[in-house]
């Protein structure tokens, strides 16, 4: 669908630009498009282009594209709606490379708009041309070689290394607003808007390749293509941390769900086990992707989790331990051996324990002797400090301090200075290493973690998608016959043979039609039997009488067969097409688990897995992951529920075998890859016990496109 | 302990102040302090107290408190702390009524320092003198009749309804620094540093009759007196909303408890616990305080949870709406009807659903007549604006248009202006309804989430503690030959009995002394017994075998007795003494349950609840509550469980009597108010089922002091 990266060159390094609906008038977008290019010092040509002028702003302006004598790289188009096709077709025309347009009313308004819309991408798509919007704020680039502010933004950031990509044009103006406010520099930023053409996975396939971008910030409401998504992120992860708002957390998806799988498979938690997988940071609000995104940009990343909390004050101190040790990261007490080390180079009256609360006569040389000592362990892995203004001492100094003992080390060494608003600004201006200047504690507590999760994920296996030898054909077989003859879903014992095809473990059972059969085939297995019925038309056969459990003993076998009949004639009428009474043996003990799958019309198949009875459904204790899962993911998706103690053998109960289940995880991704047509999986209970060759399902339900 | 809170006048509402330690050198405390007071405009007289100067800041000065004519109502020390006695000494003298001793150097330095605070407490309380501190920031009064600003902050906030108490000195700079950032007006101020007298519950409930305080903001790091907290806030909160942030979540207690009930109640449950049954708001950040602050400050309350988001730009109202499901108030979909009404006074483009879009060519009269609509409505209870600040829109006119409507409906309408910096101070600087101005949407949602949650806090029924009738003489008469006896513990008949004479049900049981007794007792009831080995001795009986279940018939019982005796006898010695064999029914079927109470050092006994085996071990499902409890808290404690859906019946199985489980929660905070020798109590499991009656404890720890 899209070209390739390259193309977007055109969009954020042009060499000349038009201004299409440039203005004088005050206020008007036209007016500020031009001046922000103009004030932004942009490094090529500008060309006003506006029929009812003849120079803006001392620049000569052209009536149309098409009479620019120049060549013409990117065009921004300010236009009112019903203008757009025109002058787009004068750009195609002219050759423009790319298109940026401002103007809103198309799709989102619905209607004509979306018609619009549809014809413009039409357009740029038949002639080469790139578009960023419609119902966008803009592009802006720091690149020295390629600077260039095309955008309506009140305030332009400075130049650093954080792209920033966002969907929505007023959260685009809060992001910028906020890198100003926290003086963090940009590399590049895009609003999408619309998307129609160049979308966020477009742009984060190109800045994967931007030396300038270190960390990439997005903002997004909705996934074009999750799955590209994930295979372009799964690359640049390694290499660049990406943070997300994704916004819609509540309300998008829930839809309401046919069966039990379904019902659990919530977009949003979709979106959380999406990111998960391909090693995105989750934030919920702009100012949390600041404190981490800014964090990301100017720190090392930590070796492990222990943190020393050094201080003037012990109340923030406090608040900043709550944060850290709330978020699974460690203070360590230190040792007595570390205060002697301290004590010489600390306030009479500190407190050395950690947090190391210098009191507020610490000066500035407390705090480096104190940071450098504690850097230099092996045991802390990084530092955060905490200086609260009192009337005596001096901020800068103490910046100064902190700047210099953090060059010294590949640490994280984050600062906190709970000040007046302009002696943060004055801090924030330094030029040296003290960055980020962090106002609050818990602002701090989150940069730390991200960068701790992210050095994690960099660490992290990346595992394999396994593939089994698995007999498709059957499995093929069973589904293409239940296609053919349009059953929604398959009978249980269909669902048994796919899952056998694949590997996945069934308890013993049999199809029969007679009572005689029946006692048969119990009569080969120990123990009791569950006698099912089993008919098309019957979706919930527990409704009409349909199953019995712990049958034993040929007469109870024989007297159940016929009452399975008759409940199955009585409910379902003369005509209920019986498909047999399933037998199948009863097995007991071992964990009660669910798994799942189910298709989202957005993410593809979604892995469901939790523990039966009330753990699911009562306790919401559910793991999903998108498929195809590698088999670190299938490990962790066992691992991370609530109720995992229960698996590994809680109070002298028998465990069970996670390697079976992780198998049998991975089994059914490849089960579901491998067949499209299979709209939901839901094995309820699949029983495990300790002996991986033990563990089965004893009930499966598959249901078709 | 502490005075009537009268006392408090000398130090809030002084009209003479002595600055004992006043100073001329810059930066110095003593500078600082006096500055402050002739800044602020101390509606009193000022005395400088200084040997070493005639006159500061054109004020005459004073070698001592006692050089002093006139009569001084408060002193505030900022002298050396070596001094700090003979200055207090001196003020005792001269009658002074209140001391502020902001220097540093007390307890909280231990050693000499404590010593030092020790004398200064004592000599206070013999001269009838309030003081707060040492270790403090400071006073702040805003009453106009009474101003005073006896602080050392760098910042002096305005006039308002919100008061401040902080136990840190350093969270004080930050609280006033927010104060002052986000424009809101403090009535009073106070730093109580180590409050070795004046403490938190002192301030609060000078505050309580306050008509200048409508809501008051805590930040405070420990609890002297729980009890004492706890009494008063549940005067205040019916009336004023108290919003704390709690510091030291992670942290404090948690130490290693001794039993089962123990481990699970960390320190800070209990002060979640603590909080909410005093209607106390709780949060986790000095941004939080001030975001739900200043709303409670500046709000009417919701009479329900229904909110319209009314916005220009879509993004920021989607996490607003996330923010606001996700913390449980409803974003309810606008219906055809409501749309209709809306869409004369909306930009064409707008989408009506809610969030309302009226998107970037919203005008300020678009914001009011659409909030005018909604906000007239029965079904909406609330109203959340947000303007993100484009380029051609005044967000002065829109300020202007919201505030209007603001005070034509009693319900909230808290306004997000998603804009620079600039524009946000300007929008604080109006004088008009338009309070407070949040930056983030996700402020705004804290806001509104603490109104909703505190007008369910006034309207919340108040509960009663029951005194049910018991048999308290029979329980003392237990406790007290077990105390008169050193033990430990009680042995479990004895636990049984304190129970029944409580009026919590147990499983029929006897101590018997031969197998002929066990089995003419065993004879009388229906079904198998438990046989259990009771001796003082063993504390941990299923470990030495000293536990049969499911025995049933004749010779098993005389076996069984047998064996208990000789396992005894094996594992414990020839010397063990043996109380005997309980023999008890076996009870089937119902749900397991853990009641629990344990005393904690600070906050009394807390009482516990959760179900039995995984629930309350692995997936930390308990509920606390401090003793005593309400009806109205011990049923809601029984609710809040996140198994409660199984307590109701889940899939078709039995529910279990709740009317019966609370009144075992009521019954068992009687008898800990009772006897405070109960250091601990396990019932685990207690049987819960339909049935109110056949409710019953099958085991029972009881630990004493």
């Amino acid at each position: 669908m899209s070209s390739s990266p390259a193309s977007l060159d055109a969009i954020f390094r042009p060499r000349s630009v038009a201004v299409v609906g440039a203005s004088r008038q005050p206020d008007s977008l036209g007016r500020v498009v031009l001046h922000n290019l103009l004030a932004g010092d942009f490094s090529g040509i500008i060309f006003p282009v506006n029929p009812h002028a003849s120079s803006i702003h001392g620049l000569k302006c052209y009536p149309s594209v098409v009479d620019i004598p120049d060549a013409v790289d990117l065009a921004i188009l300010v236009v009112p709606a019903a203008q757009v096709l025109d002058v787009a077709r004068d750009c195609a025309e002219k050759s423009v490379g790319g298109l940026v347009v401002i103007t809103a009313g198309f799709a989102e308004i619905g209607g004509d708009g979306r018609e619009r819309e549809r014809v413009l991408v039409e357009l740029v798509r038949e002639r080469g041309m790139r578009l960023v919007g419609p119902n966008c704020m803009g592009v802006l680039n720091t690149d020295p070689s390629f600077q260039l502010n095309g955008t309506f933004a009140p305030v332009a950031p400075g130049r650093g290394p954080i792209a920033l990509i966002s969907q929505s044009g007023a959260m685009g103006v809060a992001i910028l607003n906020q890198a100003e406010s926290l003086q963090v520099g940009l590399s590049k930023f895009i609003s999408i808007g619309n998307k129609p053409d160049v979308n966020a996975n477009d742009v984060l396939e190109y800045l994967r390749d931007d030396p300038l971008t270190r960390v990439i910030l997005l903002y997004l409401e909705s996934f074009g293509d999750p799955r590209a998504f994930v295979r372009i992120a799964r690359e640049i992860t390694p290499h660049k941390p990406i943070v997300i708002v994704k916004a819609g957390r509540t309300h998008a998806g829930a839809a309401a769900a046919s069966s039990h799988t379904g019902a659990l498979v919530g977009s949003d938690l979709a979106v959380d086990a999406l990111l998960s997988q391909c090693g995105v940071l989750r934030v919920d609000s702009v100012e949390a992707l600041f404190d981490v995104g800014s964090s990301l940009a100017s720190q090392p990343l930590p070796r492990g989790r222990r943190v020393v909390v050094v201080t003037n004050a012990g109340g923030p101190a406090i608040l900043a331990t709550d944060a850290l040790a709330g978020s699974g990261l460690e203070v360590p007490t230190l040792t007595e051996e570390v205060r002697e080390l301290l004590r010489p180079d600390a306030p009479p009256e500190a407190s050395l324990k950690n947090p190391v609360d210098l009191t507020g006569s610490a000066t500035p040389d407390h705090f480096r002797r104190t940071l450098r000592t504690l850097l230099a362990r092996d045991d802390i892995d990084a530092a955060l400090t905490i200086f609260v203004e009192p009337v005596i001492r001096e901020p800068q100094a103490v910046a100064e301090a902190i700047a210099e003992v953090a060059v010294e080390f590949d640490k994280p060494l984050l600062a906190c200075f709970v000040a007046r608003e302009v002696v943060l600004e004055a801090l924030r201006d330094r030029e040296d290493a003290l960055r980020p200047v962090f106002l609050f504690p818990e602002s701090a507590v989150r940069g730390l973690v991200a960068l701790t999760r992210y050095r994690e994920i960099r660490e992290a296996p990346q595992g394999t998608v396994r593939q089994f030898d698995v007999d498709r054909p059957r499995a093929a077989a069973v589904l293409e016959r239940a296609m053919a003859a349009g059953y929604p879903y398959l009978s249980e014992p269909e669902g048994y043979e796919v899952l056998q095809a694949y590997g996945i473990g069934t308890a013993s059972y049999r199809l029969v039609r007679s009572a005689d059969e029946a006692v048969e085939f119990a009569s080969q297995i120990e123990g009791a039997v569950v006698m099912k019925l089993i008919a098309r038309a019957v979706a919930h056969k527990s409704d009409i009488g349909g199953v019995m459990v712990d049958v034993q003993g040929e007469d109870a076998i024989r007297d159940g067969f016929h009452i399975l009949v008759r409940n199955a004639k009585t409910h379902g009428g003369p005509d209920l097409e019986l498909g047999g009474i399933l037998v199948q043996e009863m097995v007991r003990g071992g964990r009660e688990l669910i798994l799942g799958m189910k298709q989202d019309p957005v993410f593809g198949p979604i892995l469901a897995f939790g523990l039966g009875g009330i753990y699911v459904e009562v306790l919401q204790d559910v793991a999903l992951r998108l498929s195809p899962v590698t088999d670190v993911e299938a490990s962790e998706m066992v691992r991370s529920i609530r109720a995992y103690p229960l698996l590994e053998g809680f109070r002298g109960e028998a465990p069970a075998s996670i390697e079976a289940i992780v198998e049998a995880l991975m089994r059914i991704s490849q089960l579901v890859q491998d067949f499209e047509c299979i709209r939901e999986i839901d094995i309820n209970p699949f029983l495990a016990v300790e002996q991986a060759k033990s563990c089965v399902a004893v009930d499966a339900r598959i249901v078709l496109e």
